[in-house]
């Protein structure tokens, strides 16, 4: 199915849940139909959908999914192994587990409460990432030059997105703003899906290797950096993507502004410190290989490493709140969280 | 031709020229045979040689090719069109200048002393590169993590290396070392070529995402630094490829030893400071684009990033000399350089 004009990553009708796949983007815009709860766990696994307010999302979709499969007889028994499965597919995803407990409990007064509620996070989603455009905007001055990691935009967060609400806020007010974007290697997100999304919005925008980030600082072109978060321990300490923390000491470095863009859900309490917060380590293949389309157009995924050596390769990094200038949230700027 | 076991990159053996094909690398293992000074041209010209140092020793042998190639009548004339048609391979190489120019002088003597002055260039720059081994691994404890960037190996030295060689020493002289090899984008010169000569050495190593270091450095995991440079001002700024500045900056953070091993043609006496080092940017297309093996082990090129989007792609950094412990020269380590 073509892309059709929609400003959401992911969304419901009648039943069914609709995806913008991320995996085909850049290169091919198509939306992933999923008519089962099974159908979207696939699309939360398999990174169809990425960014955990869109996984959330998802995730809260996918319960509403299950509860109209529920068989009457075991419709509890059901819905919370359909609940087991959606965590599963994203064990340390906090906004999928919260959604499906949201939606788990609704589900047990009615169907009907659950849809609703599904609903409901994904509108409150957006609303966040509105607000967090419109506090953002902020502070980004006339001119500046912009540092962004990853990618925090609409399709981490349904609509208007995280590190890239600001952005797009700034640009839609008329402000003549630069944004270098990290490609974000091991995956690419930075190159492939936040290019595309500042593109979508027009803003003017340019690729760069990770490593090049420091040398920009030090030329001046880097008025402010700002990131989206996976977690964020109650003293403020960060998970986010690989390479976020080295921008992060990089920005101490030459005192350029570093802020964390992030709805509520991404704030854990219940986390005290960085410390207490596990390094997911994924396949090696991500780094020893990379995918991409040919002249033809054809997606191709190639070897582009040494074949007699071995990869490590941590998803992501702990910025401790030292390094973080202040939060970008959708009750406004917080310069200190505790 | 298959490879065979030669532990230099570039060598000469009765007028012939022999050159590990470092475009090939890592994924088909090539020697290219050179019979005339224009094919030893085309190899520099097209990066089957590249390194500072095997690229001087490849000019070298280039021009006692010409001078074996040279007619009685007109002798000096087919010496001087040789030696600018070599020295235009690669108009920015200072070895490759000075490799060229000694032999010329020999050659003005006898054809007996530019063969003897080319094999001496060869074996100076190989010796620099034992000498940068053997005082390197006086920096390296058992035990050590070790995070490198780019390739500075034997491939870049003719033999031993500069950044590799007191890795390889340290391994050989049996401590027990784990070497952290930034892939290097946008080239990937750490995942394919510094990944190659580990293995071919043998020494324990793993490729890590540029963006990883950070994590790394705060867990514990590096306990020294050490880089090559392309070009070391009087005042001890350093330029090498771009990332290297950020991976200084965060050593600095965690006070991990942060070294260059460079042999003496690297420091430019006559470049005052990094500020009077022009970057040099390359082509958008080695960030946009990447090549590797599809698998079949069929070479490919394809797009990585957004169509939509452009690239800037800075080649090197400048990494001030306050960021730098010390420098692994040829004559010991220097702490300071002025």
């Amino acid at each position: 199915m073509k892309l059709k004009k929609n400003n959401r990553a992911v969304w419901a009708n009648s039943g069914k849940v609709y995806i913008i796949n991320q995996i085909k983007l850049p290169f091919k815009e198509e939306i992933f139909i999923s008519e089962t709860y099974k159908d979207t766990c696939k699309a939360i696994k398999t990174m169809i959908v990425r960014g955990a307010g869109s996984v959330g999302a998802a995730a809260g979709f996918a319960l509403m999914q299950a509860v109209s499969e529920a068989p009457e007889n075991g419709y509890k028994d059901f819905l919370l192994k359909a609940k087991k499965k959606i965590e599963e597919t994203r064990p340390t995803a906090r906004d999928l587990f919260a959604a499906v407990e949201r939606v788990y409990q609704k589900a047990l007064i009615s169907a009907a409460d659950a849809v609703k509620e599904a609903q409901n996070i994904a509108d409150e989603t957006s609303e966040a990432g509105r607000k967090i455009g419109k506090y953002g905007n902020e502070l980004i001055k006339d001119g500046f030059g912009i540092l962004t990691h990853c990618n925090a935009g609409s399709l981490a967060l349904v609509e208007y997105g995280s590190a890239l609400a600001p952005i797009i806020k700034a640009y839609q007010s008329g402000k003549n703003i630069l944004v270098y974007v990290d490609e974000t290697r091991p995956r690419n997100q930075g190159a492939k899906l936040t290019a595309w999304e500042l593109q979508q919005a027009g803003v003017p925008h340019i690729i760069i290797a990770d490593n090049a980030a420091g040398l920009l600082m030090q030329q001046g072109k880097i008025d402010i950096v700002i990131t989206g978060a996976d977690r964020i321990a109650a003293n403020g300490d960060t998970a986010n993507k690989i390479g976020t923390f080295e921008k992060a000491v990089l920005a101490k470095e030459f005192n350029i502004p570093f802020y964390i863009a992030a709805p509520d859900s991404t704030f854990d309490k219940n986390c005290f410190s960085g410390k207490d917060i596990i390094i997911e380590e994924r396949s090696e293949d991500e780094i020893l290989f990379v995918n991409g389309i040919d002249e033809k157009g054809k997606e191709q995924t190639i070897r582009i490493a040494n074949p007699g050596s071995s990869a490590y390769n941590p998803a992501f990094d702990i910025t401790p709140a030292k390094y973080i200038t202040g939060f970008i949230t959708s009750a406004g700027i917080k310069k200190e969280l505790s």
